[in-house]
């Protein structure tokens, strides 16, 4: 019986994914751009029962930025987008934040959930995910070349607040070649799920950013001549929220350091 | 000065969705597929604020059917998608549901919310609003023809649950000739939060439909040789979930007869 190559490169992209979840777990640190390409990524934040109510309305208010793409329950710790993998250990850095401020960052965060027993876990999209798709389309991104993180900035954009949770936009950036930034925006864009089409395009001041080579989360990436900085919605956003609203407790990725599912891209594709 | 038409036919279409409104408000029922075109129609369902969590996570979980547009919070009952408009009054007919069973159908529900003033309303998506889309693009939408409601089923399809929450899912049905159904799919296919592409298309003995002639909800249209049957997933999917799961208390649109927005359609397109 012949082999399926195309059934053969599924099954090593899942296995890619399990490969790298399981070095997570065992305390490997890495940012995840370009690992297990083809795979959606996924950003986290779990918080108390209390604030889940909330935190679902801020997402809905706020797709762009807020994605959801699966929630867990209070207290449990298996999504349906990898089962058998453990969200408190399977994402290769964490953040800790205690009334509002970063308190630290672990590798392993069972010892948080049994802190919280009633945490309860969004995953979100992330713009890793049509990231292979850009590179299908012939357009370099920039982070993965130069083997760092994807820089990101808060912006002067306010979300629509929901309950007690209010905050600034937060924004990923690639610098586009002007020739290719239609491309890029029609590439994101059927990709709705994963935070989709561009927020903004070219000056970042317009954006209240000061400085675009200091970004406030990730690395900083070369602008070449004749490209544009071109800026996503990102799911570090939450992030901005816990801190502007001053949460009593949350759990999150560290930023760029994602979970990774066993969902190819394509399923988000419109 | 010169008067702008695209500006023009924009402020129109607002006024015909805000006369729509006015007219319901004042006692008129009549199903909304047709009405206002080119603005967004949405689907409703209010829930004392005890089921509200389970409700968004069942939308979050069953996007197609429930693709969230906004949710009113409790006691409230403005929506930011239509300043001014009351969600009590401004839908043609309303829904009763007690104790998981239809109740009875009203026309105005402010004594609802008077009985229940904690209830939280969620605005759906709902597939009126990519008919004008489909009528562009030369594709006839047959129960507009015909002057009636669109056909509405439950299907053998059930959705993923989501705490006391479950039910099967619920489709709309239109004729396609054989040679428009991909420009069909394509055409709604880009409107994914308002139900985006269909979830079957032909045999609808394969949805668990016994017999397309006689929808659980809405009339029975035509289809002529040389049609397919083609399924959206449909907006009254969540009074489903109220019936199969006993919710105590619900109050609904009416099916077909939709919440009409001054959002036009083109802001859900991607």
């Amino acid at each position: 019986m012949q082999a399926n190559p195309l059934k053969q490169a599924q099954a090593a992209a899942v296995e890619a994914a399990r490969r790298a979840r399981a070095q997570y777990r065992a305390g490997a640190i890495q940012p995840t751009a370009g690992v297990a390409p083809g795979m959606t990524q996924a950003n986290m934040i779990a918080l108390p029962r209390d604030w889940a109510w909330d935190f679902l309305l801020y997402a809905q208010r706020n797709p762009k930025p807020c994605p959801v793409l699966d929630v867990i329950e209070a207290g449990a710790h298996e999504t349906v987008l990898a089962p058998g993998a453990d969200v408190r250990t399977d994402i290769p850095l964490y953040r800790v934040w205690r009334g509002g401020k970063l308190a630290e960052e672990v590798a392993d965060a069972k010892a948080l959930w049994a802190e919280h027993p009633d945490l309860v876990t969004f995953l979100i999209g992330c713009s890793f995910t049509f990231e292979t798709p850009l590179q299908e389309a012939g357009i370099e991104v920039r982070h993965i070349t130069q083997g760092c993180n994807v820089p990101m900035y808060r912006t002067n954009r306010q979300c629509r607040p929901a309950g007690r949770l209010h905050g600034e936009l937060v924004v990923s950036m690639r610098p586009i070649p002007a020739h290719r930034v239609a491309d890029a925006v029609m590439v994101s864009g059927r990709f709705p799920a994963v935070h989709g089409a561009p927020v903004h395009v070219g000056d970042p001041a317009l954006l209240g950013i000061a400085d675009v080579t200091r970004p406030d989360f990730g690395d900083p990436v070369r602008i070449e001549p004749g490209e544009l900085p071109v800026f996503w919605a990102c799911g570090v956003t939450p992030q901005a929220a816990v801190m502007a609203s001053g949460v009593p407790f949350a759990v999150t990725h560290a930023p760029g350091h994602m979970f990774i599912t066993d969902v190819p891209d394509s399923s988000y594709h419109v």
